[in-house]
């Protein structure tokens, strides 16, 4: 195998060749995506790291990676046999690359990297460091491909239409209400590149990157036409039809950049720069207006019809089903049958499997066992699994797609005896997630207003969950969905302090993190509802639609108020009403104590 | 006397004069302060209206007034022998000014105003609805001025220094942190016009408007300069050596707008458009480049340092004596001796003036009984003022100044039996205000991350109150002061999300009015101070300052968590603490019964 030295070294001959003093490799594909298809893996295979954030950088001198947290020893353990240079995200003295750059980039230096895998504001912050220089940017080439021989092939996997029965609005309309805010907007044409914006806003599916069923594909939309750039080989004869009857005509993927550089300079283009790339934004005539806004899509989208609530609901109580028999069956067995994190995951992935309309998992399952835990994005891998005792805790957070809906859960499992800190901590993460579920607020509040809810009993004993509180979650979509969230602060760049509406779902998953003991985090998904309206303004509330049992065995009654308890008490009632009636025997008999009133 | 219309009618005649179509007369004087001196009170003289806020446009046809809903019946009241028509601003289908004079003004009208008078962004919205008229501003005359016969003059009060011993910082240091932040902004002159800034910045007071020891009066600073606009007169032999020892120089109050018509258009001049005036703003050269921005002060004087925040204490013993007496008083009497609205609120004034240092009231006092308890900003009038009986609320809101410092503080107190839903309310009103005053929370947070606190009590069942829960307080200035502020959704325009830094005060001062029925308010101040700090951040928690009981004859314990009630017996146990020494006899007997442990 070519080692990640010889391959760093053959990109600076392509550098070299162009006369590039440094060149960006970040983990994305031409749609910044959350997760990337194989394809798009290039810093993976400039590096050798395999965590799903981090960028490279690399001149003739250095080469740099830099990650957050959650990975600097994954990092440093995968970096160890090469030359390249952990750079860590946030840490005092460390450069960010825009640091980094500016001191490295000499007087007319050029600067490269693949125009379609950066989004148009970092770009256009590269462009002013090199401007500074009176040097330029090379964004035209991907140099990772001309080194990467076996580079697996962009993925095509058949498209699928997302019938109205799901979906709940058709085509049609969908395209209606977004070409209405174009005018409002005053703009005459709307390039799209989000896929999952794309995927909603077609009602259409595919398989091409990883835990999120979408199509690789740009959209452009104006009042006439709507053009759909995608791999035609993708399409079978039902979705040509389907395409066609909704005026969609499509053009071959790799064309989409043809069709932006030759946009009429009379154009008004609606394009959300933090979000588009690089070389779609650059490659826009000058004289073309462009609009810079959010999406009108990630509105729509994030706003869940009625159809979709009730198939959310449905999908819901699938996963309920399977969460639920997991727990029961760990329960059963911790102790008595060999367990590891990832036997265990592959066993709750099964029983996911066996539910009607199961499509995959969301993402990668989270199974942490004891310390593991505490590692918030902690992924076990063949090197890092651990056998499962019958004490501490179990963190699993996973979730799944569903023709119905996408789902995502933590469960916090006691596989035994706790001690008296896990179950302090345990009490006091039920205690903020019920709380915020709870919350009652006017209509006009954002996240950043209800957050505290959750915090507030661990900031009261100085402590914090270094995550926001909760995020959005789409419908057979990214799991991962904004513009609605919980946080306290927003992070730059990020729209997630939206006004929370009646339809959105945003997931309330406060933790505790114990380095080398233990973490805990409990989370259900909320819709929210409009509650009574009067004189004060519209009131509104939260509907868990999360079904499983949180677990007793970790609570300490006494350190909660009556009214957490109310609360914990509430949610255990309705979880039994809707799964008892598909569990019999020795599980619903545990059903029942497991979600008895304490 | 010149009736209102004989006015509007001799208005009329000085803009038929001029061809001007409209001319607006706000609330304000030259420098966007909140309260004004008698000189400034040109909309009350041409509308009749006396409220504290409002707006009149006066056009060849119509007299209008725009208020707000705190002065709705107050206003129809006043306008009802006028031919103003009152228009209630916020209510369904009432136009705001900038819709009714895009209404109204014709193809190339002219709009009047008082240039002094009208903040620059306000002024800007105005020359645009003209500019798209093909009309003009004429806004160099002070049209009421001409019509206004016995107009009060200028007021123009003996200046003092605030001694080094109550601001805690020279005004050398002031100036020079000053010029620093304008290095760092790029700006060579700095334009203040705000009247809470200059005083802060120069260590002087006055008495020049209502309720607020501030000195009428202009300052340019550059590296080099600083020039006090001030009415010379002002000024005694100590004051002026003052300025000379510190490198200010002073000119005629009047002749700040010469100054600015002659900035040279080098300059780069740091104005906050927001507040200072359109005059201002307008007289800078088109070539002048302004950076317009918050003043710099602003952030500076709402950070208090550690010599203000002992004094603040001080002060607030000295106020927390006053008004415990005077609830004792109350509950002593009440029944017994002839009380009304008006008669307490003098006495309370009374008991404030024994204190040493006693400087005068911060603000009107709020007196309002039962029923009048509801109306936010009720001021007793002789028209409006009743007798008190020995049942509901009384609901006092009141401040003063003293040389240590400026307090505002809100007691509710029951005057005889209550109703269960006033006490229900009372206690809901006493969980919000002890669950804000408790917060901890890590730096970084704003008020809108805390108000939640505040509200849940009222939200859970579908209640609210409809102002902030708190606001800024200056030190010896203005007792309403930004930056910081809890609230949970920012206003148009102000400036009141600042992060909450250790040294700011801020009153925690949640309510709930049943129209009709009855008020209640219940407000502290509240130092921010920093707590702990470990690996998860600076963690950050308020210290009350307000000494005085809260009713706990108003209380229904079992209405609270054992919590809530920890964090009322701990309030109550430090006032007793604070107050004991300067009680004594029957009063101190008191003071410990309405302090005790619940």
């Amino acid at each position: 195998m070519v080692t990640v030295d010889t391959r760093i070294a053959n990109l600076r001959k392509e550098m070299k060749a162009r006369n590039i003093a440094a060149y960006v490799v970040p983990t994305s594909d031409f749609h910044n995506s959350e997760y990337v298809g194989d394809h798009f893996k290039a810093r993976e295979f400039i590096t050798g790291f395999t965590g799903s954030a981090g960028c490279a950088v690399i001149t003739m001198e250095e080469a740099n990676l830099w990650t957050d947290g959650r990975y600097f020893l994954q990092a440093a353990e995968q970096l160890k046999n090469s030359s390249v240079i952990l750079r860590k995200m946030g840490e005092e003295g460390v450069p960010t690359i825009p640091e980094y750059l500016k001191s490295v980039l000499k007087e007319k230096d050029i600067l490269g990297f693949d125009g379609r895998v950066i989004d148009a504001d970092t770009g256009n912050t590269f462009a002013k460091i090199v401007e500074e220089k009176n040097g330029a940017l090379k964004v035209d080439e991907d140099l990772i491909n001309l080194i990467w021989e076996d580079r697996p092939a962009l993925s095509k996997e058949p498209v699928w239409i997302l019938d109205e029965k799901y979906s709940g609005q058709s085509t049609k309309d969908k395209l209606s209400a977004v070409r209405e805010e174009m005018k409002k907007k005053g703009a005459s044409l709307h390039l799209l590149t989000s896929l999952y914006d794309i995927s909603w806003l077609l009602n259409v599916r595919g398989n091409d990157i990883a835990c999120v069923p979408v199509v690789l594909s740009y959209l452009a939309l104006s009042q006439e036409e709507c053009i759909w750039f995608v791999q035609e080989e993708a399409l079978n004869e039902e979705v040509l039809e389907y395409l066609s009857a909704n005026g969609i005509t499509t053009r071959p993927y790799n064309d989409f950049y043809d069709f932006v550089d030759a946009i009429n300079s009379s154009e008004v283009v609606l394009l959300n720069k933090g979000n588009a790339n690089y070389r779609t934004n650059a490659g826009l005539s000058k004289d073309v207006k462009v609009i810079n806004a959010v999406e009108p899509t990630t509105l729509m989208k994030a706003v869940k019809n009625e159809t979709e609530l009730k198939n959310n609901i449905q999908a819901h109580i699938k996963d309920g089903i399977a969460v639920t028999k997991f727990i029961y069956w760990l329960k059963k067995n911790i102790g008595k049958i060999p367990m590891t994190e990832i036997s265990v995951s592959d066993y709750l992935e099964s029983l996911r499997a066996k539910q009607d309309g199961f499509l995959g998992i969301s993402f990668d399952t989270i199974s942490g066992y004891a310390a593991h835990g505490a590692i918030v994005h902690y992924e076990a891998t063949p090197e890092t699994d651990i056998p499962l005792e019958p004490r501490s805790f179990l963190l699993v957070d996973s979730g799944g797609h569903y023709l119905e809906g996408t789902t995502d859960i933590t469960r916090t499992i006691a596989l035994g005896k706790l001690t008296e800190k896990e179950i302090e901590m345990y009490t006091r993460c039920m205690r903020s997630h019920m709380n915020l579920l709870n919350a009652r607020f006017l209509h006009g509040c954002s996240g950043i207003n209800l957050d505290i809810l959750a915090r507030a009993p661990f900031w009261e004993i100085g402590m914090d969950y270094n995550h926001g509180t909760g995020h959005g979650v789409g419908y057979v979509l990214n799991v991962h969905e904004g513009p609605n969230a919980f946080r306290w602060r927003t992070s730059q760049g990020r729209h997630e302090d939206s006004t929370l509406e009646a339809g959105m779902i945003t997931t309330d998953e406060p933790g505790i993190y114990l380095e080398g003991e233990f973490g805990i985090r409990l989370e259900n998904e909320l819709v929210c509802r409009k509650g009574e309206k009067n004189e004060y303004g519209q009131f509104m509330y939260f509907e868990p639609i999360t079904y499983v049992p949180f677990d007793l065995d970790a609570i300490d009654k006494n350190q909660m108020t009556d009214r957490e308890v109310g609360y914990l008490n509430a949610y255990h009632k309705m979880v039994y009403e809707v799964l008892a009636p598909h569990f019999e025997g020795e599980e619903l008999a545990w059903l029942k104590e497991a979600t008895r009133t304490i």
